[in-house]
């Protein structure tokens, strides 16, 4: 098995972005898979043509995004991304897209076709804070999320994808206003090569409560 | 115009439902349109099953469902719902479906068809805190408003739908552990009114920021 | 019996001081006592000087300041007074101490000599959140609990004195950054009346759970 | 130099103490002073009874009691102690005081003999997130700093002491109720080792601007 793994650059102000750290420290083989790591610019449109262009060259079975958001103290695996870009900062080329679809063609949403709980439950077995989260956001996150899985839909590929959200590193949060919680860049490789491990062993999701009431 | 406004009953444990009680005080007639409102229970099917029952019988303009958001501290207009129930708890009546579409032939995901940013702007210019939620969560209250509009859709209704997420009121968080954000009724009241203002005057959304970068 | 409530007047940008607000629409006569009101300026020293005047002018019987504190969700009686002033922000004369002493011949602390623990149960009897607070920072708020507290000491009055902190109102978060939990005027002058009542009943506390592990 | 550093046991259901498992794994020597270390039982009196006698038995320059913030998302050195036990749960032996002095002939509080905010400093210079607390609750953790510090003054001792609080490390927050920030082990190691170097370095406190507003 093959599973290619993408990790945005630094956005928003911030020197590091955790998610990119963390996958540049992740195993070459995982479970026997193969791992194929890949930079993303955090720029709207570029991003999925990067991605979409190497899974045309890798022909991965799996896709799986990872991405940094600021503010969760767990990580926390996606369950859908919807299609609408709406930013509320710049990317790190200029682009504000507010309210517009991501493919004028696509679904209103796809749902992530990993086993989204079962990733969710190797995380917190290997005793680190994980929960089901079901907003992306609406910046580039989401976008990635979405276009990867309208591509992958739209060409009848053979491929499962996702996205996986992970906290901000404590570097980041010194001097931040609380609340301003953290993981280890040693945690979230930890976490990431857990739920990787659960993509290789499930191919279906387990049947888990993982819910959120609102 | 005639907006039908629905809010649930009390659940999990709690005496009563801030949507409720707030829905119970508004005015009967808000910027000239017609105010009919419904109590529903906070249970799966049957709530949806008495909303479209109900749009029948009253051939409403708007639907705005209205629910409770433990633990928000905003009153948070819903962007989107999507096509999956997964409770987190029992409903009412003791059923807790378990990642399960809510419409086998429904769209992944339905977007909200209200002026969902006129909506938060009319609620923050009565100075209360309002922002654009993502994420309806996967219990009753994105299952009553995918429901809605996935019934309007489907019959090709001239309706427009949407939700509102409103905070607890102070009596539910006496004693919660921390931390537990809660807003007046009078004052949920007010955001919901001027929501409802905002969807008789503005057909089209207005073009603001007001995504989330996660 | 004569109660002194002293609020202060708006700091740090805010237009409003809940606190004022509040203790502005209390009512004149609270189980029996008399009530009189005062603002003080939020400024080092001068508030210490204007509270010390009018309780030689006054005679209360007892003193209650009432401060913001924002980003709590609760009403929180102050338990403690330290001897140090630090100031985070200027204040609105521009003085910012850091690490100086209240009183150079003070004690190193003062506890409030007001029923704390009556007072957080009489808030909570009437719907409204509230925890006994160990911390009423170091800023003005801390300065003039200890001051009062200070001032009575050194001259063996007959008068009880404590603080009590109060959370931001509605029209102050819209706009800040999240988690910004309020309360509306009306419920902080239903938590401070039931407070005041607590103070009239109770001269000595009652004993209830209500410490902080940390 | 020599420095005696101790970390309570686990409480309250946990299976580790972070302070202590972080104290286990410092290093033996830090900026040229020898550290030793002391686990102290999660009890009231015993804790305080343990650590005076090891201070009349390895004659310390200087005492750093270490304990839990669960909650927090930041290392806090604690700037004061105050003459009060009250505690919210039991303690490990089943003692829950209410309302009680810790030192009948006590002063009402004592301020920490450590630089405190060059702790901080220090905390933050190897980019671990840290902000001076003003209150170490009402727990064991104040307590033993409050009894370490009335020891030392009662007898004119030329040691000077004081607290720091940690967050909770990831596996204790695996499943708690949001928001449950953690911070590594080797992260809350390395925190320590900086605040010790700081402690080694400064023996007056730097001035800095690091008070609360509330």
């Amino acid at each position: 098995m093959k599973i290619l793994i993408t990790a945005f650059d630094p956005f928003g102000g911030d020197k590091v972005n955790p998610a990119l750290e963390a996958v540049k420290l992740m195993k070459d083989t995982i479970a026997g898979a193969q791992i194929v790591k890949l930079e993303i610019p955090t720029v709207f449109n570029k991003s999925i043509d990067l991605v979409v262009k190497t899974i045309d060259e890798v022909h991965p079975d799996v896709v799986l995004n990872v991405g940094q958001a600021g503010g969760r103290f767990e990580v926390t695996p996606e369950r859908v991304a919807i299609n609408v870009d709406d930013a509320r900062i710049k990317d790190n080329e200029g682009n504000q897209p507010i309210d517009q679809p991501i493919a004028k063609d696509g679904a209103p949403a796809y749902f992530a076709t990993l086993p989204v709980k079962a990733m969710v439950q190797a995380i917190k077995e290997v005793e680190l804070p994980s929960s089901l989260s079901n907003s992306a956001g609406t910046f580039v996150c989401n976008h990635i999320m979405y276009g990867t899985l309208h591509h992958i839909a739209k060409n009848h590929l053979n491929i499962r994808a996702g996205f996986i959200h992970v906290p901000f590193i404590p570097e980041q949060v010194v001097g931040r206003p609380a609340p301003a919680p953290s993981l280890s860049t040693a945690d979230i490789v930890r976490a990431l090569e857990a739920a990787v491990q659960a993509i290789v062993e499930h191919t279906e999701d387990i049947v888990a409560v993982g819910g959120k009431t609102e």
